[in-house]
């Protein structure tokens, strides 16, 4: 068996080539929305929400082929989400992933449309023929990343984000936030990855839910504590912003003594749900372990 | 038979209908979100791709409940855009059906989001289960209103739109503009309402291709003219716009009156598609008269 840091390289480079063939060619009109496109979504970033569709495929007993639309498509709305939040009227950010940001590379109206073409790609390249051998599925699986987008998942969270912006939020409704905001689309990350291969048991689905919830919110306390720590080059991004515009964050709420524990506890449920697929789990709980241990 | 009045005033309440059952209650949180998307998407609009989508299904022989979740996926896709549109990065306008845009009723942030949430909840109620018997014609319909809604279609046209501002274009980069920006989507509703009640024959779908690209063009030939010609009352949006921001429009290419000459041409070949489907594509017939006879 390869390392965890092996397995993650090959996962990112999949992703990376996968998404290079899925976006359309920059010399195709329009051009300039092509190449925007094509800025924002290749050559760089974690892609944490691919590498978890991978290792639930795997978990499954899933090929990684299977698995691909699903990581991007994936990937493709987190990306989605990142240019917009960027926009000056929501988080107003001028770097992302070391590089300018695509209203700041390019302009406005650009960055807005790249976003909006890329949730339709996303739905574009799940809804492809071909892309699932029982179309059923393929419809569920469509249907599960529409909602953990939308106003009741991601965009819903984005949109309690900015509410509580300058407010003091309890440790319920910081929850509540992020199990919208990241959690969701985790969560289809880890579903949508194991679906690809076929049919999912309810025990194996119960259990790869449980997983997600515990992984989501673990990435996020440590987010916050990494924003609060780390500096701008090592993140790629602005760093102590969150911090800085009165946005919430568990560091409000607890110590980063106690937030590192926090993650730790969550670390080891999923590491425990991830237990239920034997050996074929293994690289489900890698990124468990990875996300207590990163730096970034 | 009803009159076309009637129908069209009947399809109109089915899809508000729909519409406010399909958005999510503005009790549910976030609240101001839900609110905000039933703000942009309910009480008003002329609806007229969801007509078409209920027009198409009826050439075929479709029920109009089968037809509903594509009728509503389309105009949320269309709502959408407009909400993006109106943004001050885009076309900056203060007034849309009558009221007050989003980002001005509400803010920027909001606003985007909306547009965001809408689009996913398009996705959703398509992919929702029980929406179509055949998860194979589902996943099809999710493919076609993806690519029709993305850069290849109407964020495409809207990109070139964007970039021919203050240029002079040529008839042929003016069709290709449009039959981007808002064919791209009307062949979606013309052909998911037909595909909403079962699969399609390759004559029938030939012959309703050719209808929506004859009256896609049609409209928006017919959009320039009212643009240039009606009062701000009347459109409901605010009119003289396009000239005055040095957009390409038809009448920078051809008089009024050669316009309105185009116009007939391109509905009479609609006439002639809806033809094919006998009585059942009198519905069909009507839109395309209508195009012509509308004064907003």
């Amino acid at each position: 068996m390869t390392s965890f840091a092996a397995w993650a390289k090959h996962a990112q480079e999949r992703t990376e080539a996968a998404l290079a063939r899925y976006l359309p060619a920059s010399t195709i009109a329009p051009v300039r929305l092509h190449e925007a496109m094509r800025y924002v979504s290749l050559g760089g970033g974690k892609r944490i929400r691919p590498m978890l569709a991978f290792a639930a495929g795997e978990a499954v007993g899933s090929h990684p082929g299977q698995v691909e639309p699903a990581a991007c498509a994936v990937e493709l709305i987190h990306v989605y989400s990142l240019t917009h939040d960027d926009l000056p009227c929501m988080d107003d950010d001028d770097l992302r992933r070391g590089k300018p940001t695509c209203h700041v590379h390019y302009d406005q109206a650009t960055a807005l449309l790249v976003g909006d073409a890329l949730q339709s790609l996303a739905f574009e390249l799940l809804a492809a023929p071909g892309t699932h051998p029982d179309p059923a599925t393929q419809v569920e699986m469509l249907h599960l990343l529409a909602h953990a987008a939308g106003s009741r998942g991601m965009c819903g969270g984005q949109a309690v984000d900015l509410a509580s912006t300058g407010k003091q939020l309890g440790l319920a409704e910081l929850e509540f936030m992020h199990i919208h905001k990241t959690g969701a689309l985790i969560r289809a990350a880890v579903l949508l990855g194991a679906l690809a291969g076929g049919r999912l048991e309810q025990s194996a689905r119960a259990k790869l839910e449980h997983y997600a919830k515990c992984i989501g919110l673990a990435f996020q306390v440590m987010d916050d504590v990494l924003d609060a720590e780390a500096s701008t080059a090592t993140l790629g991004k602005t760093a102590g912003k969150d911090a800085a515009q009165g946005k919430a964050t568990y560091l409000t709420l607890m110590s980063t003594k106690d937030a590192r524990a926090y993650t730790q506890e969550l670390v080891d449920d999923a590491l425990a749900a991830a237990g239920h697929f034997g050996a074929r789990g293994e690289r489900l709980a890698d990124i468990a372990r990875f996300i207590v241990e990163r730096s970034y």
